[in-house]
């Protein structure tokens, strides 16, 4: 199972993912700089991953302060924190993990320096093993709807490399059923224009063991339509209240064929995903990139005429009626449940979530609820 | 517009297809085994490119033999024509270029050698000059159909650099609207692994003064969701007898995508592309090529962990429901009409064919027409 970033002998390791799948380096983190240029450099990436690496970040920052008051150490530790800020300023879960660690600081003031230090080291470890707890219990929900001799196709990477290791999101569930002694292949778009499938996805389920074949994106139709595909599972940047999936561009043509092929196509979505305040998926801003990722492959190899027009969006947005199940870590459901929600606001934990399946549901009966909905 | 081969001045400047769009260099071919390399090094590629290459290589190798009588004549020529035929040896448009040029030999063999030299150079200019008109007639059938101000999206290359030159077959409708002075604007799939959208496509349209934007495979299906596409020409490898048709792979879910998003999706068919020997689609052998075109962008760009599992279809087929009309040299017609012919061997070129459009029709008309079929 591949770690992400972890705790070894008091300093931070953290994957240079920016090398995959060509070199597997752990860069050795010995203070908080490292882990910002980490973060800042793209050598972790994922919403769970750069919050727990910015949790680590802060904590090594604090290690090295030396403070004799509860107002001097976090007079001190605030530059620490902005500058973890700073990396990558739009980063809700940068922003979250530090008002957390500065929270959990203040309902403890009244402790030694170096209990306080103790407690930030400890809590970053907490959030990487509620990442991987979640993680988990993604793929308890989502391993059921996987029969032994299924292949799987994902798209881009939802896997351990964009969380805190282990398990990812996506490839949860295709752990899970790994784990659960179930023979399954995974098919692996390469996802253009930025290679996620291809460089990380590929390499992280090899490092398993789990049996992956690596396509362009292009042949995922003719596979589906020859019947080598049984189920999809993919990730979501930020599923919103109707149930639209917005994910990595080309997410939904793959909805699109798996639906025209009668293939049931699931989303792993943590609950820290799901934006209820926006209503639809036309309300969900899709940001464009630079052209040079479509031009240049990893930067080093043109592959188009100098100066050609690019469209390069970087996400698309699934609507609702693709999808057969969410997977999250409080089981699974359906679109349809979203809807039923009346307080957009209200503590998605507290939710009760209709699960679609209890443990003997298969993919088909996804696929029928699918069709009802 | 594009030249891909000509004569200039006794020799064939060939146009190094393999170097585009870094470098665009017309190769001096002087004597036929500089032929043969360009064609057997994928200089030039394309079907009818190198059924005309192919023939004018034959003229070269002619130009350089002395020989007293018809007989000696021929036999010197014997070798250089197996050296070409040897550098693609499943190539039916190279077999067919050499046997043309043969027979027509054998009608005049009464002439002297110098008048046989002359024909065969003069025969295979005549040979990309009918392709030149083929394509042409193919853009006529196809530009009634593109209104002013239509977005076309294409896959791969089937445009003036899989031909002679000038039209191309998918492209040919397209530069036929541009030369109507309809103002159109085309999206091309960059088409991985080989990239010949990005690389041919988007070059030769930008060297035609055509409006042309590249984009990732994997942006095609948001394109359309969001109303950004109002047609999809592509070209075909071949066309069998139920309609079905094998293209580049990525053609199929392209046609899927223009389904669910009511876009007519349009085949550029030249009548020698459509093979009424085969009954459908499921009985075209697909190729699945190396693996390296997956793992490697052009051979240099290792963007996958060694050793990873590859699967690279090179075709797919898009079954005939999803094929609005196709465009031929004798006009545009339903995929209804292939089926209606009695006799497989019948020639091609007697067939009357029911013409969708007279001018007047909108690509409106022509979903109507596959809502119907």
């Amino acid at each position: 199972m591949i770690k992400t970033i972890y705790w070894e002998n008091g300093i931070v390791k953290m994957l240079d993912q920016s090398r995959l799948p060509l070199e597997t380096i752990y860069v050795d983190c010995d203070d908080y700089i490292k882990v910002a240029e980490g973060i800042q450099k793209l050598w972790i990436r994922g919403a769970p991953a750069i919050g727990i690496a910015a949790a680590m970040g802060l904590a090594l920052g604090a290690s090295d302060l030396s403070a004799e008051t509860y107002e001097e150490f976090i007079k001190k530790l605030a530059p620490v924190r902005d500058s973890i800020l700073a990396t990558r300023p739009t980063a809700v879960n940068i922003q979250w993990a530090m008002e957390h660690m500065f929270d959990m600081l203040e309902k403890h003031r009244n402790e030694s320096i170096e209990a306080l230090k103790k407690r930030l080291k400890d809590e970053s470890q907490k959030i990487l093993e509620e990442d991987i707890e979640i993680n988990r219990a993604i793929g308890e929900a989502g391993a059921s709807f996987i029969r032994d001799g299924d292949t799987i196709l994902t798209h881009c990477n939802a896997g351990s490399l964009a969380t805190g290791g282990y398990y990812g999101t996506a490839t949860a569930a295709i752990r899970v059923a790994h784990e659960q002694g179930k023979k399954i292949k995974v098919i692996a778009d390469e996802t253009r224009p930025v290679l996620q499938g291809a460089r990380l996805t590929a390499w992280e389920l090899m490092e398993d063991g789990i049996d992956v074949t690596l396509i362009s994106d292009v042949a995922a139709g003719s596979l589906m339509l020859n019947g080598e595909v049984d189920l999809v599972i993919v990730g979501t940047d930020r599923t919103v209240r109707n149930g639209d999936v917005a994910n990595k561009i080309g997410t939904y043509p793959v909805a699109v064929l798996a639906a025209e092929n009668g293939i049931p196509f699931y989303v792993a979505a943590p609950l820290s995903s799901i934006d209820l305040s926006i209503k639809n998926g036309a309300m969900i801003p899709i940001e464009e990139r630079d052209s040079e990722e479509v031009t240049n492959v990893f930067g080093r190899c043109r592959i188009a005429p100098e100066g050609v027009k690019v469209r390069n969006p970087a996400f698309d947005v699934t609507p609702a009626r693709y999808v057969a199940a969410f997977f999250t870590e409080k089981g699974a459901f359906r679109p349809s449940d979203l809807k039923k929600l009346k307080d957009p606001a209200q503590d998605l934990e507290a939710i009760r979530i209709d699960t679609v399946s209890s443990g003997a549901t298969t993919a088909n009966d996804a696929t029928a609820a699918r069709s009802k909905s």
